[in-house]
């Protein structure tokens, strides 16, 4: 065989390396699915001579020219590891100019620019795929695109912030407080050094954002969906969950509401009670679960690593294999109905329109009287009561 | 729009209503996401007389001509729901010889005859979907074969048979004797009035040998995989089950060993014991789930509705819209490296060769000795004890 499709990586970190991994570790049975090897062929690296890498790759790859390295005309497709929505931005829209596909891994990139990147991937005539962007290893954006293609889907509920979810897994099996929890989780590598994005909710409202948009066909203002994160949750809020048969989860969720094509729809994040016979109550660690309700299919779960080097790259790999498929098939870049579809706005709901079960917490003084306040003001408010401690 | 595909459906029972159904439910959604209209242009079914139906059709569309319908000019797919593998098998080669692309839900027939079928499809350059033959709703065979297309499956674990599982997830909340729950499940439309093939773990062998065929590149003869049913649990075993911690679930399990392109592969389909703690344990009544071990990925999940009418059709008017992508891209029939590859024989291990943790329980009289020469008879097979009760 002496087909190949050329390759360059963009950012050589966790997942840049975990991709160089798998490439050579599965060459022979990609190769046989693909008839084509998959060449990395260019990697675009900040510092050139930085000496510790992830894996050991030919240092006459290396450049630190983005530029440069996205217009090669010996590579087809440029896979975007770069993080952030600054370079990695340009950088993609700049291989979208150069006729590259590209793969891309970055859910704040395309919760954020996605209308941009796919209108110009489309004039170009272009692939843009992004299966490791949500649920990293799971595919989740392949089954809700074409598994469930003929379904409509009614409403979401997801555990797609491992990182959310190791740290209240780990308050409930610990009933340690959270800022311990985060401390270990740093040293062992589950959170970042600056741990805002995952612990606020700001990286799975990107990944909500996402799914909204493959869903529902209609892009929403990721600063407008309603997000809370986990660092209000502390061991006390797990007593009373556990009491009441149910256990604490960062959830992102998603539901239509009205007319299927153009009606309003419900978007946020935040911790909740889920009822523990639910199968979410049992995704545990950082792992990461996707359960979509969809009119046809009914309710059905889609879990595994959400993150991690070589799940992420697994997702990245097999995107690339897709698009070398449609390159020989010779309909890359074909326009595909079931791209995000950045044309048809639907209204989002304010966290004032949805409706929903909440679980209040209170620090009062215990004196006879206070509860009757409480109730009363809730009253006035028109939020009826359905258990008190 | 104008485009449209047209489709014979052969056999207007659960599924083939289904598909009716959701054709028209989701008529527009669909029509969107393919950029055409998917048209059933001719039904063929035993009795065109009969009068009552699972939906309401087109009359004129009816035919007991089952060669006429799948030759017939206007038609592009033709979607198999007869059963059985004989005329089932005569009907499916017909429509390939005919040109025509084809959507099956019938797992027996690709186990059995799987090998003769695609390489037909592959002479006469048309598609073959299955989506529905296993797992029902749940997108099992796209995530297998695009979502892990970099990876490598180690091992699978699936519960596969819904009428299985809801007799023994009812057997175990209530203790009721297996003949009793399988009357209810038989009233209830839970079980085929002739069951053995869903409890005798036959219809569990077929979706199997399908997954191992996809998942290791092998065919295997269904006949040699060691299957045993269900009907041998009884409520005591659910009580010791309890006892240690495990619930029975009615399992398929697949591994590879050795050589990952040649080495032998178990098979085995056989009422288990599975840790209480394990997602799988958590699928109950006559749901699907399907747990893949990979390389890359580590453990995954996929879980839903393995059978039922809406379910069912989804997977296959999902497939129908692929293949109508395939058509309008010129690609339809291409050979893809991904199909089931009939040529690369690996050994199946033998029931013998299999070393794995096995329950026993064994009715004996109560007297001194007994229990020892149990030991003996057990120890002289060089069969170690891990617990006895």
């Amino acid at each position: 065989m002496t087909r190949t499709i050329g390759i360059a990586l963009l950012g050589l970190g966790n997942v840049g390396g975990g991709v160089v991994k798998l490439l050579e570790a599965n060459a022979a049975a990609i190769a046989a699915r693909l008839g084509a090897r998959l060449e990395v062929r260019a990697i675009a690296v900040r510092d050139v001579a930085k000496a510790q890498r992830v894996v050991e790759v030919d240092r006459g790859l290396l450049s630190a020219d983005v530029d440069g390295t996205v217009a090669r005309p010996d590579v087809d497709i440029v896979c975007e590891l770069i993080g952030g929505t600054t370079l990695a931005r340009r950088a993609t829209l700049a291989a979208i100019a150069a006729g590259k596909h590209v793969v891309t891994a970055n859910k704040a990139l395309l919760a954020e620019h996605g209308a941009e990147i796919f209108s110009a991937a489309e004039r170009a005539g272009v692939d843009v795929y992004y299966e490791a962007a949500v649920c990293g290893g799971v595919p989740v954006i392949r089954v809700l695109r074409e598994g469930l293609a003929s379904d409509r889907v009614e409403a979401l509920h997801g555990i797609v912030n491992g990182t959310s979810n190791y740290i209240l897994t780990t308050m409930a099996a610990t009933r340690r407080p959270f800022a311990d929890i985060l401390r270990d989780a740093q040293a062992l590598g589950y959170a970042e050094a600056d741990p805002t994005l995952d612990i606020g909710g700001g990286d799975a409202a990107h990944k909500l954002a996402i799914l909204v948009n493959l869903c529902f066909g209609t892009i929403v203002d990721v600063a407008a969906i309603p997000t809370d994160g986990i660092e209000i949750v502390e061991p006390i809020d797990l007593d009373y969950a556990d009491m009441w048969g149910y256990v604490i989860k960062p959830l992102v969720i998603a539901r239509a509401h009205g007319d299927p094509a153009t009606g309003p729809i419900e978007a946020r994040v935040h911790p909740a009670l889920v009822p523990a016979s639910w199968l979410l109550a049992d995704v545990g660690g950082a792992k990461n679960a996707l359960y979509v309700q969809s009119y046809a299919l009914g309710p059905s779960l889609y879990y595994g690593a959400g993150a991690g080097m070589l799940p992420t790259a697994m997702s990245v790999v097999s995107d690339m294999i897709e698009i070398g498929r449609n390159i020989f098939a010779r309909v890359a870049g074909a326009p595909r109905p079931t791209r995000p579809r950045p044309a048809q706005p639907r209204p989002l709901q304010s966290i004032a329109e949805i409706r929903t079960r909440y679980y209040l917490r209170f620090g009062v003084h215990d004196r006879p009287g206070v509860l009757g306040q409480l109730m009363t003001i809730l009253g006035a408010h028109r939020i009826s009561i359905a258990q008190v401690v």
